[in-house]
């Protein structure tokens, strides 16, 4: 049975402040990335989305970020690689230790934010998180964007990797995510949504910005939610996939970086 | 051949603030609590603190702290069980992941400042501290005070407990500390400090503020490494004990709970 | 003509967290508690919601906090004096910055949450406010619960006093707020609420939980915004004000201390 | 009588964590740099600092910086302009606060660290601080390097700007300042700083690293506290002006931006 992996971001709340709906979220979702408290995420919260996941099956995994509570980690902070490694280790190791607390372990890495845009282009910052990784634990798998430079980095480092698609983010003609600032950047339409999720997973492809064809391999689906609707989108998208004959499953237990097929054009 | 542990709090800078000699500290004890990032601790700084630890043998402690950088966790904070046990996960776990990166292991807790004192006394903090300590890693020891309350609820969880004495204070007839407040508590002639530390090992008891004898049990005697002179009493503590014979090592690989002997007044 | 001030907490969203909804409140209240940082609030929030008070003709207010954004100043942090006082001036002074940049001023000041209820018993930490606020600024008002430690401080102290009631919670017969903890400690009906406001400011006077009637003497009215439901509620309470001929406007340009009446009872 | 004024950065202590010999500082140059809380300086550490300040007569600025406490400020944060003016307003008014407690004022801004550096050649960022420092107070001056960005944007809009030199920096041939990655970007010899700081004061002039003779219009001449020697060597500064009649005086009477000359290269 064919099966693909459907992640979010949770764990995103902060003390009085409440983020998501993460226990409506871990009803829909294969893969929790969640906020290890360098961008959100206090412990309490953290022990209580880990202990929901646990409880529904959900694989773990460690959304680390630049340290910026202020910013939701989505502003550029200029670290040394030395500190930046250091502060990877640090919130896989807190994430570790409350997954170890709720039962469960965490399984990958997924970097947050300005983090993650950066080191998908940055090879300073992308090898500084590909140290980390492998220095706190290798078994760790990576979830990052097809063709990053972090993907490569760490497939040269012997670690897995795993790509991501997202569901609701239009794609220029070769491959990469039109920025949030241009019109049509995000799709909202849950039924084409959804019908641009099922073509990713079954043939591989998602139709461009431009009415283009475009190559992208995707071993798991990013959804979100962190907005009114999110939720719905999320669980939409699910039950298209269960219609289709498409498991929901994580990518925890595969294989992962051989097989990857980098983004790229196929222009029809 | 009878043998001591010496621990010292270690880690405790932040970012650009050096606080203490860890490096030469580290050629003097066998324990080192780390900061884990509450009340000092950055995690590059951590990183290198635990590196060094590894590289001269010296068993590896969670320094766990009250949320509170500003305060330097020297200030009591009155979280609720649920929160306070989820932070001390929380930095167990930063700090495990930091050791494994240095490849090493943390091997027990010590809590730090106001969270220390106030689990000495209070069931509802030391439960929480007790209950985090197990749900991370039950392996893990706890050092704390004689005669604490947190050091009972430990054993009756089944955890080890370590009891450490302090190698420059001035102790109550009845074996508690003196209080900083009050005169005398603090002893800064090292021949007096070395003395009192043989004693505490050789005989088990030490002198009180007021020329009474009294019981101490010590598994590890905790020594300062924060203020000019603090290594040089260090290191004249550690020459003084291998001169009479003992061996300064770690509690680690000890059993710990079961004879721990709690302090009790033996008035001459 | 009758007036009463009506007043309650804003700028306590923080970054990517939202909370309240500060613009429909700025509609209702003639008083804002504007978080300054340490509990709640990022400045370019602060800034936003000081902003808008301003076009609002809205009095702003200081809602100083332990330094505590983890706990959102709800956790008591027993703070020296001296750096309690020091971080009350800095939250005032910062506060005052983002009033000015927003062509407004700051007239009172309304400690927060663990602050606001320690101070209302503990000397140590009341006289650290009322020091602080005198040092900054001596002609800033304070807002505080009647008979509390730090309202009786501040009159001997030369600063203006105002004392608020709450629309929302019940009373103990001797006048004090019946504990969040206990049933019945908050008010849900709005018919109920608008009635007890009206009769705290029409007749001082407010039925206690046993039934018996208290005196009660308000300068201000608090009431909440950070919860669905709570805006329609201060509207309602706003309305039947006017309704009944009550000017809602802000006691800044009051003299205030001098005839405030402590809580008593008046048992029918 | 000639005069020039000498600042050094101050308050950078943080809780626990002490930098600097303010107090030794404070017997030395004409104006303090205190940072606003966001790179260093807690509140009571600041209070105490300004009242030092205050109580020899030192005129007091803004050292605000992006709000990155771990990297000491010395970190570039990817803020929006909006965020960033907020954050400047914050501190300023912060200090201003501290300064009104301690009875005296803040008089100007110099930006610290990665701020510093960055506003020199970013108009977006130069652009926001300028306009935080307007919507605060406009009276505040502005202490930037001679040719910067910021200064150019600070002076179109009105506000007095100052250029402060470097003692202990050797310059380009250009005027700039030789990054201190490169040898010899830092002067130890006590001697040739103080002959240096004589002739940019007396001449105006500095001799850049390729020996060449660069014109340097200085305002204010920049000390360091933050090592061992810094006192010394500042000590040494001042005593050489005044032996030469130089009177060392702030800045802050003075009107600043109207004769200010930039930087330009006059080889020798």
């Amino acid at each position: 049975m064919t099966g693909i992996d459907l992640n979010s971001d949770m764990g995103e709340s902060f003390g009085r402040w409440t983020l998501g709906d993460d226990t409506a979220l871990l009803g829909v979702v294969s893969s929790a990335n969640v906020a290890c408290g360098f961008h959100a995420g206090d412990p309490a919260g953290m022990l209580r989305t880990v202990g929901y996941a646990a409880a529904h099956g959900v694989t773990v995994g460690a959304h680390v970020a630049y340290r910026d509570l202020a910013g939701f980690g989505r502003r550029y902070v200029d670290e040394t690689p030395e500190d930046l490694a250091a502060d990877v280790i640090y919130q896989i190791g807190a994430l570790e230790g409350i997954a170890a607390a709720a039962g469960t372990q965490v399984k990958y890495v997924k970097p947050h934010g300005a983090l993650y845009n950066r080191i998908a282009i940055d090879e300073r910052h992308a090898a500084a998180v590909v140290e980390a990784i492998k220095a706190v634990d290798p078994s760790l798998a990576l979830l990052t964007l097809p063709g990053s430079v972090v993907g490569r980095l760490a497939e040269d480092a012997g670690l897995r990797v795993f790509r991501e698609a997202f569901a609701d983010r239009a794609y220029t003609p070769d491959g990469h995510l039109v920025s949030r600032r241009e019109p049509g950047a995000v799709i909202t339409d849950p039924e084409q949504v959804t019908a641009r999720v099922l073509r990713m997973v079954e043939d591989g492809t998602v139709t461009a910005i431009d009415g283009s064809i475009v190559r992208l391999h995707a071993d798991s689906v990013c959804v979100h939610g962190d907005s009114p609707g999110a939720v719905a989108m999320a669980t939409a998208v699910r039950k298209a996939l269960e219609h289709a004959g498409i498991a929901v499953r994580s990518f925890a237990a595969c294989d992962g970086s051989s097989p990857s097929v980098s983004t790229e054009a196929a222009k029809s």
